[in-house]
């Protein structure tokens, strides 16, 4: 064990144990987790093997597809459980969709019969589905969507077809080589009049062969930026016709005469995509988490520059405060978020209750700006933050063995799938500025959002009260939030004011107010995230060590926000000049307050060193010993007889007749 | 051709060769670089081919050997051309280093003896050499090396060793697989005793065979996050004996008696990290315009919900504020870092002139501030910028077919090697920071920073004049961002004599100033950029609209770097809250008048199609039809006869027996 991580250890103020407990919600699911970790570790074909890094797409698949039938050995995959915590890589899974993805849409949108014909099925990984909703030229904007299912009365029948190139259903996990169905959606057409997108059940490949059915073209669509164990697809359809009964149909019906019914509320439907926010919400947390364990460590153990002018000892990199700066601000984000997500958790399960219990549809508006603020705001977080913390460790940094690589390519299509973050986001905002209009009409807001009934207060005469920089604390850091989430969604909205009567609303939502709106948006996830955690801090912590150190991230976290975006504090003048110095001075001392117990906040994760995959952040902080181990031992590049490649390409270099430098 | 982009076309205001020639100083140059571009997309070996993507890093080693011998083939690439220009894959080509890196170190360092025995056979390629600087241990600080150089005066040899595991070598670029020599940097030893870190050419690897020497162990250091053609390695030295000839004397003898003496200004051994630090420069501005012709044109062909709320025609993205916010301040710092690297890359040469004629070192210092910044600065606005241009493409910019993959992952690097950007940063706020001390004393500044002699006006009586968003024209632009920097350098100044007494230089240097200081350099640099704009603007454009347009990127640029980072407007008090207010405001509609003309901005960069390797960049617009091609045609991950894994690891999923859901 390292000398200086052992010392870090006994010198950290909590025990980490609790906090632990309180990541993950209660002893039983931090057992569970700790075993599952174990078991993973400890399996020949799951655990880590850093020889695969730099193997092609095609190889990797190969590789993936192997652990992933052990991980469903191992597991109970098909029902909730911890495992999503457990691997960075169980997104990319072979056929993973068709649990997430698939299986919550039949289960929201089919009828009895339907779930008794598909979920079983679906459970045993026969059918494998995926959802088609995506096209080539169409993303976000659903109701465009070009592929058609036309209604055949004569044989009770859906001609599903993809009209022209744009339609081709494209980046479906899944679709492109182990889906055999697809929830396709796809505009309804009945006795040639279009009645909108609806989602029909369409198998694609034989269940026996994996040969694409008659009709459909389908495939991978090729390499990418991340992500690329995962065969995303692409899916074309030519007259492709599937029985009546394979739309999905518990909130629509069309009958065999071609009637068309909507029966209950539809609302329902958005269940399945709040959910899948719901859980890319977790996943931010947990990858920056990831991220977070291995440059904490590493800038424990790693020295750089003499701390006095002679040539004495080095100070460790944790100690300047420009690493403090990268790094614990972060951290604050990760717990931040967690709490967050938990929160957001907790309202998507209650919306449900709601709604099966009492048909009380009254959380969705809520719940879905909520949800779509966490998705794009969390998601951009940890993007950015896995890169400042990979940033945070020099070189090493850039080596695949520090773990960076495969957390930021597990991560990366996140702010962009599920609802690209600036779609998100503006959704968000759609919902702020609607609150306004109610708040001016006399109505209740949600209590998410009833801070902004003490607008009036903050544009006239209320200022933030700070004399010195230790005033900020939590409930000074939250007003000033909430008066600034107030004020910029006040400005967004007048943005959209000042020009709707010369172009309209629409107009005026697109080409004058979008920088506005996205800045509301966030403003208002700050005080959303800041309240959850400050409020999760006090109901969940015991330890009075602990809460004070937990209470002084939630700070930092609210703190960080408001210096990251302090526009609107400066044109509203609810700081003065010298508070916003403050608000500075009150940053650079949390970060000297938090630094000695920067490892616990690590450690907590329980991450273990296979999980990590990284030679840097390994628990006993062996960092040289064990990356010169992987350079010689794991590195394939170093196993090839390069003899053919070095006499034809390199050495015959030098008997090459070069041209005149012209260019 | 796409008729929204025909359309584009001929809309825009400026003759887009009169761009493409200030972007490439004269038409001579400009002309070449169409050619090179030609003859690289003609070449059945040099051309793109989209089938690569995806490939192991072992099969892209030996594809891209064979192009870089085709290259030295084609072009003379031993000495300065446009060939950089060219490929954006030229920095990973088998032994580019020798000839960036090493030859300059020779002839910098080298005596005429040196000199005649290895530039000859380095620009032949027969000496392959890198430069073993950094090691496992130890990167920005070199006064901290391990590996020693012991002088052995019976022999009248240097012997080479790494005492230690965090000794080794690591990180040099070609030290993997294709050296055969390094200069090796390591601690000389002299009778005992430590003279310092000096460079010594060091043999690795046999000529005829490219094993390893004895007493050598070589290799690669394996996968990285990018940048993988490259075979980074490492090296060991046991007792590895050199001639005392090979250690570079030109300005430190060591005689054969082990007489150590100094001779001539060593500074001038500056120079070679100069001249790398200057043409890290360049690649930041060439890259993010590599990124932004994608995603510009990418946006005018792509549509995204209707312009009206019936289903008519739908909105081209750029047409969203949103859009125009992710993209246009991205084109404005384009050009911005063009200008800023062009004048660097003067200073860099005046400097060399200056030293070489007249002995004169008084550029030295402003000149590594300058590029410390441009380095620092210009690849952290590139790095951000190419996520931020491809997170604008939607989800087919995940898609590597898009370009970003390529583009990225070869620039990836470039805020951590040949200087880490914090440690850069920190260079060029010491010397900032030491400017204001001599100011104090009275002596002169040097024009870069002549704008810190206005700082106690700033500070006292000064404020901005504007009364409206107008008039943020260059001029008072220009001066707010000169009274912000000069604020910030201040604060960073003030915030360590705030602490020296109590704790002295260094500790308050590095725990108590180094976020200040940062900010000091950032905001210094933006000064710099700005000014060497607007110069090169005025200097060199004579089209009064090509002017017009130029300058509201000029001003565009300075707003957006203000409004990033305004805590010190807000400080100071320089700026009110309503004139924060416009200059919110004169950045929209800078976006505004910005938006008709940004595609003759990229199309003057004047990549064609080969080496934008992005299916969403096409010159022509036929986006989808292009992707539907590479996917059907290019994907080797469609052609690979997937029967065996499918059966094993897929369809057997439905036969396993699942355990309980315990975890």
């Amino acid at each position: 064990m390292s000398k200086s991580l052992e010392q870090e250890r006994q010198n950290v103020s909590f025990n980490v144990r609790d906090l632990s407990i309180y990541i993950y919600d209660n002893e039983e699911r931090f057992n569970k987790l700790v075993e599952g970790f174990r078991i993973l570790g400890e399996d020949p074909i799951t655990k880590n093997d850093f020889s695969e890094l730099g193997k092609s797409r095609i190889e990797l698949f190969k590789v993936f597809a192997e652990k992933n039938k052990r991980l469903h050995e191992l597991f109970n995959l098909t029902e909730g459980n911890v495992l999503p915590l457990l691997t960075h890589f169980s997104n990319q899974m072979p056929g993973s969709l068709s649990t997430y993805m698939f299986l919550p849409y039949i289960r929201h949108l089919g009828t009895d019969e339907q779930l008794k014909k598909w979920v079983e099925r679906t459970l045993q990984m026969e059918v494998i589905g995926t959802y088609a909703q995506t096209e080539l030229g169409h993303g976000s904007d659903v109701r465009s969507l070009e592929t058609t299912a036309t209604f055949d009365k004569e044989t009770d029948e859906f001609i599903i077809n993809s009209p022209t190139i744009t339609s081709t259903k494209f980046w479906p996990g899944d679709l492109g080589l182990v889906a055999n169905h697809v929830v396709c959606f796809a505009q309804l057409i009945l006795n040639g009049e279009k009645k909108g997108v609806h989602g029909f059940i369409v198998p694609i490949r034989d269940l026996e062969t994996n040969k694409t059915l008659p009709g459909i073209e389908a495939g991978d669509i090729g390499d990418k930026i991340g992500f690329n164990i995962k065969d995303n697809g692409y899916c074309r359809f030519n007259n492709v016709r599937i029985p009546r009964e394979n739309m999905l149909m518990k909130y629509v019906k069309v009958s065999k005469s071609g009637e068309y019914k909507r029966r209950g509320d539809e609302r329902v439907g958005y269940a399945v995509m709040m959910q899948v926010r719901d859980m890319l919400s977790h996943s931010a947390w947990r990858a920056l988490a990831h991220a977070l364990i291995i440059s904490v460590r590493y800038s424990l153990v790693r020295t750089q520059f003499h701390i006095d002018e002679d040539d004495g000892a080095e100070r460790k990199v944790m100690d300047y405060q420009l690493q403090q700066d990268k790094l614990i601000p972060l951290l604050a984000a990760t717990f931040a978020m967690h709490a967050g997500a938990k929160k957001v958790s907790e309202m998507t399960q209650q919306n449900i209750r709601n709604i099966h219990e009492k048909e009380d549809f009254s959380m969705m508006k809520d719940l879905h700006a909520t949800l779509c603020g966490t998705k794009a705001f969390y998601s951009y977080e940890t993007d950015a933050g896995i890169t400042k913390a990979r940033l945070s460790c020099g070189g090493h940094g850039f080596s695949s063995y520090s773990g960076f690589t495969s957390i930021w390519r597990e991560f990366a299509p996140t702010p962009t799938y599920e609802g690209d973050n600036t779609i998100m986001a503006l959704q968000t905002a759609r919902y702020l500025v609607n609150c306004l209009d109610k708040l001016r009409k006399g109505s209740a807001l949600p209590e998410n959002v009833d801070y902004l009934k003490n607008l009036k207060e903050i544009l006239s005469i209320q200022k933030c009260s700070a004399k010195r920089a230790s005033d900020f604390d939590v409930d000074l850091t939250l007003q000033t939030l909430q008066a600034n989430a107030a004020y910029v969604i006040y400005r967004a909205a007048r943005s959209i004011l000042a020009s709707v009567k010369e172009i309209g609303f629409k107009e005026a939502w697109d080409k004058k107010a979008g920088v506005n709106l996205i800045e509301a948006s966030r403003a208002h996830m700050s005080v959303y995230t800041f309240k959850a955690f400050i409020d999760k801090i006090n109901s969940q912590i015991q330890s009075p060590v602990l809460k004070i150190v937990m209470t002084r991230l939630c700070i930092l976290y609210g703190i960080q926000k408001l210096l990251e975006n302090p526009l609107g504090l400066m044109e509203s003048e609810y700081l003065s000049s010298k508070q916003i110095t403050m608000l500075r001075q009150r940053k650079e001392a949390l970060l000297e307050e938090i630094r000695p117990d920067v490892v616990g906040l690590v450690d907590a994760f329980a991450y273990p060193d296979n999980t990590l995959r990284s030679v840097l952040g390994v628990y006993d902080g062996n960092v040289y010993e064990n990356m010169m181990k992987l350079v010689r031992e794991s590195n394939e590049f170093n196993k090839v007889d390069w003899t053919d490649t070095w006499e034809k390409h390199i050495k015959s270099l030098r008997y090459v007749k070069r041209p005149e430098p012209k260019l």
